[in-house]
């Protein structure tokens, strides 16, 4: 078994990084506490053993060699990027929870034939560049690498320059290394475990999502002096459409949610009717056709409500995946490692999307999942047990040990 | 009568500083570019034999002396600042017509009994610091100034300390001026006048305004695992109080009007449910009990869906004015000018708030309308003719030499 108080100190030190003003994490991807955090990650890894490798999106793969040298590794890991207002666990617990598990193999001198690598997927959060689980994507082919370095944030900053800019570009070819199985330990995010009272989530699916993009454009005009019938108001036009967006979700309830958390309005000055609104809509399902039919209701009703109030509306996808079926070897690993640890358990499938969604598509793959309190993240306030860690790093430790033959 | 090109190449001149994105002007107040085109105003100022004065919260007076060194000055006046995609008349017209007509006074020889002195009046526009109208407000007694020195703008600069760092804050203390009259030229910003095919808008009264700024609080949580029924989603809120405005200002049409144009979205994360949402309700009417119901209203129909939604809900009164009845003697002599002259004219109320409205408080005041194209303003596009702006003119020259007496 792990060591929870070495695990739970680990992401008390991580957490230093990058704080947030409500006693979360700010460490936005490719910023400079991106990189502080990073730098801690290595030298961690490098006292355990480990070789890092580093790729040309700036993943992070640190290895502990196995005995036979033609074995294939097995992977674990997840991201150290955080929202804005994010929390301390979101990603960190898989890639610190792959680091403790390494630790501990070391403590008890398990040696596996496989070798075992801990990853650090970069801007897995989509907050500063769309979308979310760029780098992962990019290994799994999903997106090419210029197009990745082509993504901008707010401020126009290009993903490429930025990640070169805090020196953490490597050589190694993208999605070159080939794996035996990956395994991404993970917070719920949600708030089924914690109400099923169980330790465990054994992740059997992953829900697809579709982010659009709506620009809605009206017209720049003075909020005292034009007459109501004239006005082309899109911050109105954008009200109606996220009410819109919410009847969509709730029509397919339960098996879907939407909502925007993105949303500039321009030029956002007091007295000026908007005259562009920019906003996103994330729609989810665990159902394909559910996530297509509510896209498609978003656009049909959009474009109405915008026609309605002489608005003109643009709808660009800008990020998305379909729905998941993790490996089912590699659910049956997690699910028997619980098993046999004695955790509570429960199937399970994940509201949000992880790199284990795309890595899924080049490799055998599973998720370990751990409750959160009230279901919170992408919240300061996310917040987990030492012991709902320990349990998932435990799981974890054995799905690997036995897919990595001791 | 006024020389419109010379008029003309003085509004082209002062567009050049802080351009906009589409054939405007980005020159908000204290800004690098307001302090460059304070200084094109008083170097054209001085070389028309005026003295500058400058008070404590940067409001310009360029003096044109009278034959009577007991008379109070007539005033003329309004503002250069813009708003972020502002016009190129909004307020300029109001600086550089009065500019106009003491360079025509010069040409043909005219002595005044009372001095004729041309204002620009500070943070007009209240984009970058509300309430709008800041410094006129100060001058009359409506605000204090330390008040106005601690409003803050979105990166949390105070007026304060930017006025000292553009080097206008001068030690004239403010309001000290006593003023025979006041009037100001100015675009109209609404349709009427262009619709009626009239030159001059005699303005008899100004519509009241109330800034309410709405604040609700929800819950950031993540957009893709928190299950619909358990969300606390302020954008979703923002979006029915929206509404809610809409549907109280168009109950009160024609005689009321209501918009929000500034939003903004806590974390703004696409991925994480909005927060908290901060966004700016302007609502206008010249009925003062309209203006009162239509924010108690505000007060009522929001808290509902606040609780509805179990969110939380403040609001804040950041702005406003009751509505203004000019001067009788002023508004004549307006009036009368434009008889005179021959220019097609009808009365208005203005539903735009201006320096105006605050100097009427102290001084008998009106205010002179041109027409604007489309009645477009706070946009780029705003457009005038050289037409208009040599009508507005003439009649301003006019009203103050009746006033001013030759
Ligand atoms: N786990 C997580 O929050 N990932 C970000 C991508 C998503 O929005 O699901
Ligand atoms: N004239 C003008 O646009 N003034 C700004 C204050 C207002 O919003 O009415």
């Amino acid at each position: 078994k792990i060591n929870p108080d070495r695990l739970w100190d680990s992401l008390m030190e991580m957490a230093q990084i990058g704080p947030g003003v409500a006693g979360g994490n700010n460490r936005q991807t490719l910023t400079d506490e991106d990189a502080e955090g990073r730098a801690l990650f290595q030298k961690w890894c490098e006292a355990a053993g480990c070789t890092m490798g580093l790729d040309q999106m700036g993943n992070m793969f640190a290895q502990r060699d196995g005995t036979d040298p033609d074995a294939l590794p097995v992977y674990v890991g997840s991201h150290l990027d955080t929202q804005p207002t994010g929390g301390k666990y979101d990603g960190v617990l898989g890639v610190l929870g792959g680091l403790e598990i390494l630790r501990t193999m070391n403590d008890l001198g398990i040696k596996t034939k496989h070798p075992v690598v801990v990853t650090n997927w970069t801007n897995e959060e989509g907050t500063r560049y769309a979308p979310a689980m760029l780098s992962s994507g990019v290994f799994a082919g999903i997106h090419t690498q210029d197009w990745a370095y082509d993504r901008t944030d707010a401020k126009g900053l290009a993903f490429g320059d930025e990640l070169n800019r805090i020196g953490w570009r490597g050589d190694e070819e993208v999605g070159a290394r080939k794996m035996h199985a990956f395994f991404e330990l993970h917070i719920e995010q949600g708030p089924i475990l914690e109400a099923e009272g169980k330790d465990i989530g054994v992740v059997t699916h992953g829900q697809g999502l579709s982010w659009t993009q709506v620009t809605v454009t009206g017209k720049d005009a003075h909020t005292g002096s034009t007459p109501m019938p004239l006005r082309k108001n899109a911050g109105l036009g954008m009200a109606r459409i996220l009410e819109a967006v919410d009847e969509i979700a709730c029509a397919h309830a339960p098996h879907a949610v939407g909502a925007a958390g993105h949303i500039d309005v321009y030029p956002n000055s007091r007295n000026v009717i908007p005259g562009k609104v920019v906003f996103t809509v994330d729609f989810r399902s665990p159902d394909l056709s559910v996530i297509e039919d509510m896209e498609s209701q978003l656009r049909v009703k959009g474009q109405k409500i915008a026609d309605d109030m002489g608005l003109e509306v643009e709808f660009e996808k800008v990020g998305g995946f379909d729905p998941v079926a993790f490996d089912e070897g590699c659910v049956t690993a997690v699910r028997s490692a619980a098993e046999r640890l004695g955790y509570s358990h429960m199937d399970l499938i994940s509201g949000a999307g992880h790199d284990a969604c795309w890595i899924n598509r080049v490799a055998p793959t599973a998720m370990v999942m751990c409750p959160c309190v009230d279901g919170l993240s992408h919240n300061e306030a996310e917040e987990i047990t030492k012991d709902w860690a320990k349990a998932g790093a435990d799981v974890l430790l054995h799905a690997v040990l036995e897919t990595a033959e001791i």
